[in-house]
């Protein structure tokens, strides 16, 4: 009967341990939890803190008792310490303080990551908030409810800048948005970066593009930061969310290799230099299929797949990681980024030749009421025709989401742009045309991948 | 400079004569068309009879002005009589009645199909209908603006039969659907069948069903139905629905082989047994990627697809018909249902060894607000784990057609439902679960495989 011990109770830690004994019900399951929230969604933190999910227990995927019902032992509030990869054991540190050494055969590493603190003067303010952990949400919570803020700054317009945007607007909060970058939502092209950034001002949110924050100083009450171009703003509180690095001194203190980002090195079986331990998630590099080499993308759709590798060969399986195609999406008021693969300058990086041409289209026949615009950005090979990524905006209703998982299929399997055309997708006017849209897109990809 | 002649107007036919101008703007286009709409949307009708689309014209996907535009000669009111292959020819019979024989270089077939007249006493009766052309619909909008009816019956709970009681409860008229066949949408299995006809007749639409209609009186200003087990209704319209037949005398007149369902056979370049015609759309046999062989399947979708093949042939090129994979959609009030692939029957007919597991779950987290239930049914091969088919259905804005359309791209890759869980799909909790409903439905099939 062997022994797996998994540090971390989030995405990719619940995903190993679930797996393991699904693979096989004889093994003895051990997940160690820092804080008291196993399974929790940190990406629905947006939502909790919007007002829109009242009760923050709903945040669970699972709750504790239907983990602990699947035979994994949950030790909830409970630190690894040290790693001892000679020996397979693990020093950890108890609830009450106690120090254990626990005996391991096969190790799965699921730290995760941690928000980055930029060099801005002033993060320690009262009303300074980074946002990732439960913890993290009960302090901006308790502060919104106590103090009552009537003005908000957020640094960083990335995915969860602007998922908070639009739930602290949702709370009547007015808001501005800072990016040092000259777009919003810079993992997508300026060119729909700019057109979100118009969209959301449309809705009463503030956005400055471009403006690096010099600092944030306390005066009385009140919160005033300054940067670039004379920028000059005084609020009740900040939100500081410029993105995520591995949490890894566990791993490399036991001598585990990092790579990318400092993140811990795993092959496609999601394991280490070490024999017997595994690691997956946010504190790991990934595979992605396009570049065919490693990244780091710190997603929960990664997290849980790679999760699962891990702990299915923990339990002694043969899995292989499939590796990430880069697929990613926000929802912004009613309007849904999304992206697949790679984008033009990322694929001229690796070595393609690529050409994006952008589109415009209904999501379906447009005499059909309540037809939105979406607006593709489709990226392939100029030279051999090969699709290399995709972006897509527009109102959440037009599948966005689920139209960028036709583009990321196509990718999975190497598709040419021209292919996608062949394919029997589905039509009803009330939802698509007899070309669906992204055949559409597609369709004009090819048509203008000369004109570049 | 080649002379491409193109008979019929519809999708197939506007299709073949776009596609041939794009690839050589030398060529010389004719399309006849038999009544004055040319590129008109027949998938509309339906929600121009429900009031929905307010103006006919708004149904033309194109214009006659843009499809001229594009340098192709629109014969409108211009009917083929009769093809010549030998001389490739074909006698048509012009607006003023007058006949003309026009030579081609190389002819597209595309007469579409046309309802099915079942062998029920009383179809003549004024006041019953069946629905497939423009003017059948400005006959049935006459119909409903002169006699306000109250009370209708539609025979046949099919795509259109549901589209239409859907449209005509929206126009406050008092619905019964009465299908023959044991559920409703017979397209899809019987437990989703029937579930959706509860919800139909929660919208008030009366839903019968193994209900055979056997004659239809005319009682002064009402029409009487009756049919097996005692059903016996009296209404002011009757509408006639129960699919479509391929229109095909002009090809069958000339020798041109016919098979599945007396539709036209073609190969995978939508050639006939004739040099030099192909033929397209609603009239030919359609390729079925999992079947390996012809069926006959009456689709818009297939049409665009199969039209563009032959238009491009016929201007000389090299292109290939993708083949089918039975997609397809259909929106009822609220709810979409779509299928893709093979059912359990039809995969055990074509010697597959099916297994069809049914999953119910969120199209997205629940905690946010909004989530809809979606139901799935999957058919996998239990010896090889080949994804057969899937069948789907909720909420529309479940994102359930293109959700389908995940499957169809699997389907048309021939993967496995175990490999579905490798594809990076795009996540956020307003819009999806860390594994998509798709990917928890194959998780789903993949663990209760064996039960069957």
């Amino acid at each position: 009967m062997a022994n797996i011990l998994i540090i971390g109770g989030s995405d990719a830690g619940i995903s190993a341990a679930l797996r393991a004994r699904e693979i096989d019900d004889t093994t003895n399951v051990t997940m160690l939890v820092a804080d008291a929230f196993p399974n929790y969604s940190i990406c629905g933190l947006p939502f909790y803190l919007s007002g829109e999910v009242i009760d923050w227990h709903h945040l669970a995927h699972r709750t504790l008792g239907e983990i602990q019902e699947t035979g994994i032992n949950v030790e909830l509030n409970t630190r690894a310490l040290q790693i001892n990869p000679q020996q397979h054991t693990v020093l950890i540190q108890k609830p009450d303080n106690s120090r254990e050494l626990l005996q391991y055969d096969r190790l799965v590493i699921g730290t995760g990551a941690e928000p980055i603190r930029p060099t801005i003067p002033g993060l320690d303010h009262r009303g300074v908030f980074l946002l990732h952990s439960m913890e993290d949400s009960f302090a901006v919570a308790d502060f919104i409810a106590s103090h009552k803020p009537e003005r908000a700054l957020i640094i960083g317009a990335g995915y969860i800048g602007l998922e908070m945007a639009d739930a602290l607007h949702h709370q009547r909060i007015a808001v501005t948005v800072v990016e040092q970058l000259p777009s919003a939502l810079p993992t997508v092209d300026r060119e729909l970066g700019n057109a979100l950034g118009s969209y959301i001002a449309s809705h009463g949110v503030e956005v400055k593009t471009g403006v690096r924050i010099q600092e944030i100083r306390r005066e009385g009450d009140v919160l005033r930061i300054t940067g670039d171009g004379g920028f000059d703003q005084r609020v009740d509180m900040v939100l500081v969310v410029v993105g995520v690095k591995p949490v890894t001194e566990l791993a490399t203190g036991a001598g585990i290799a990092t790579g990318q980002r400092g993140a811990i090195v795993v092959d496609r079986s999601m394991a280490t230099n070490f024999d017997d331990i595994y690691a997956a998630g946010d504190c790991v590099v990934t595979y992605h299929c396009l570049l065919h080499a490693d990244t780091y993308m710190p997603l929960g759709t990664t997290a849980h797949k790679q999760g699962r590798v891990a702990g299915e060969n923990a339990a002694g399986g043969q899995a292989r990681y499939g590796g990430s195609l880069g697929t990613q999406v926000v929802k912004v008021f009613d309007w849904a980024v999304a992206r697949t693969g790679l984008r033009d300058h990322e694929a001229k990086s690796a070595g393609y030749h690529p050409v994006t041409v952008e589109f415009s289209t209904w999501d379906h026949k447009a005499y059909y009421p309540g037809a939105h615009r979406l607006t593709f950005r489709v990226t392939g090979d100029k030279i051999t025709g090969q699709l290399l990524g995709a972006q897509l905006m527009g109102h959440w209703q037009g599948a966005v989401a689920k139209r960028i998982d036709i583009f990321a299929m196509a990718l999975y399997h190497q598709m040419s742009v021209a292919d996608i055309l062949e394919v029997d997708l589905s039509y009803t006017p009330p939802l698509g045309s007899p070309w669906d849209a992204v055949q559409m897109a597609a369709d004009h990809w090819q048509k203008h991948r000369q004109d570049a």
